[in-house]
């Protein structure tokens, strides 16, 4: 049984900008990483191709074989079948069965789930989520996602789609939201939602250093309002402010709904701007039911861009936990 | 060990108003059953009296001996230990350790949880809910209380008090609740709110049924709102859309939270306008993320009033599985 002991485990995750990997030994100690662009615009198999490349050049590099391999990729995953049903940042992407893809190109059990779950279960082994049964990771970006650790188990929902947070309303009749409902938090605080309010604040007339650093009003993008809000900007601060009561509104539905332990809080817009997380320790306050609050803890994230990878590696773990042993030599 | 088979199964629901209990074989069937008011007023130790007493009788009754016992409680109880943190409609309910009291009374292990989880769980294994994995139970009665069956298995959360549907925000900075937060849908949709905003249209002109069949504004109740509103008032029409539309959005948040199979709908509110099925089917189109619409079912409460007693037997049974063998004649 020495012999089984060889194989190693693969994360892989499928953002819009680029694509992470990572191989990890089954002690969970990472032994190779790798980043590569997403060639996004080109279709389902210029995607595949070069995950198949990635992978078959990852393990050769480390000269072992894969076990098993997690994909996480920025998309709806269909619970079970791993077909990836809709993924808005990747041109083409609709109805394609990754997992069986995959699987049949490498001979191996293979995981699919959307990002944020993966990302989640990488917080809940090896970040923010440590040690604790009840998680819920929220990732602020472009959009916002999120995914909910419970008692110990990721949850999926019916059909694998559990955890939509960012379509979550808290403004009936409110701000248009990318998903077509209105009052989403998304339609808040997400960057493009953060952007655009600033550009009608600007437009409005209330002047600050917004349109000095982008150039114009068109160009005012969530960074600029970090970076002026960096700079003390009286606007940028009102935006920023705003942001973090949506958002703890948003937050406070989650602590009560789902009582987690801690609340993990990551992504590009938070990593701009890192007092958010204050902002919404601070107004969780007002929302969340006492008994929910009591042994809350509202963190941020702490791994990086590989975070989804390993995570990755987490699910196909607890999906297959018999693979070390079952499909030894398998690629 | 066949005498081992002759033991049975209380469930209990201590209700504001009245308090319900159900003797069941461990075959599943219902042998007894009773009700008795609630001494809501008179603190913990009246009504854990009444309990031992009604508990005792009813066994007597039946000839049986109890092999586990289920009790739900309209208040936050604390996962584990059965302690009830504070019940607001039972005067004096405040870490009452009711699982520890009821066991050292009957000798037998006690299950305790709040209400909704109890119901819950009846819905699911006898009612609206059965043969899904994944069930969001809410009632909308004098507040809004919500329980919810992930993948099999009740979600408690880190302390236990996950569900609290009713308090999430829809409108941030919106209607005052009861609970001190601002624009939870509580304050929009629950029997009190209901009457409040019928009360303010009324003040402000808006004229309709309402006041001649309350006698004065003061009395409209929600129970007035829905009996004008089945005479065809326009007034109490405009409530009740407007009530169906804030649940909608609570509801939707809970769609794409938990991705749901079902929801089942029930409560006082539902009872006396049972539209508001239909109205939140309606409305949640458009919160409601198209793949977790997809599989998904709006349903009406089956279980009447002994509905939240007979699913205190269904977690009585999952927390204590083998207390049918080893149990026996401890009461």
């Amino acid at each position: 049984m020495a012999g089984a002991r060889r194989g190693v485990d693969v994360g892989v995750d499928i953002g819009g900008g680029k694509t992470a990997l990572v191989v990890m030994e089954p002690s969970g100690s990472r032994i190779h990483r790798v980043q590569w662009p997403t060639r996004s615009g080109e279709g389902p198999e210029a995607i595949i191709e070069d995950l198949v490349e990635g992978l078959g050049r990852s393990l050769e590099s480390v000269g072992r074989n894969a076990l098993r391999v997690g994909i996480g990729i920025c998309g709806q995953v269909a619970r079970g079948s791993g077909v990836v049903r809709f993924a808005p940042n990747l041109v083409g992407w609709r109805d394609v069965p990754l997992q069986r893809r995959i699987g049949d190109a490498l001979g191996v059990p293979v995981a699919v789930a959307n990002d944020l779950k993966m990302i989640a279960l990488g917080e809940w082994e090896h970040g923010g989520g440590r040690g604790a049964d009840d998680v819920v990771v929220i990732f602020v970006g472009t959009g916002i996602g999120a995914a909910v650790i419970s008692d110990g188990r990721l949850l999926l929902g019916h059909g694998g789609y559990a955890g939509e947070i960012g379509h979550t309303t808290v403004v009936v009749d409110g701000r248009l939201c990318s998903c077509g409902n209105h009052g989403c938090v998304e339609a808040y605080a997400a960057g493009w939602a953060i952007a655009e309010r600033a550009r009608e604040a600007v437009a409005a007339g209330a002047g600050g250093r917004l349109v000095e650093l982008s150039g114009s009003i068109d160009r005012i993008t969530a960074k600029t309002v970090a970076e002026a809000w960096r700079d003390g900007d009286e606007l940028a601060r009102r935006v920023v402010e705003d942001t973090g009561r949506y958002l703890a509104a948003a937050v406070g539905n989650v602590v009560n709904s789902f009582n987690p332990r801690r609340i993990v809080i990551g992504g590009g817009v938070v990593q701009g701007i890192p007092e958010l997380v204050y902002a919404v320790r601070h107004h969780v306050a007002s929302h969340g039911l006492d008994a929910c609050l009591e042994q809350l803890e509202i963190v941020p994230a702490e791994l990086g861009s590989y975070g989804g990878a390993v995570g990755a590696v987490t699910l196909a773990r607890q999906l297959y936990p018999d693979a070390d042993t079952v499909r030894e030599g398998s690629l």
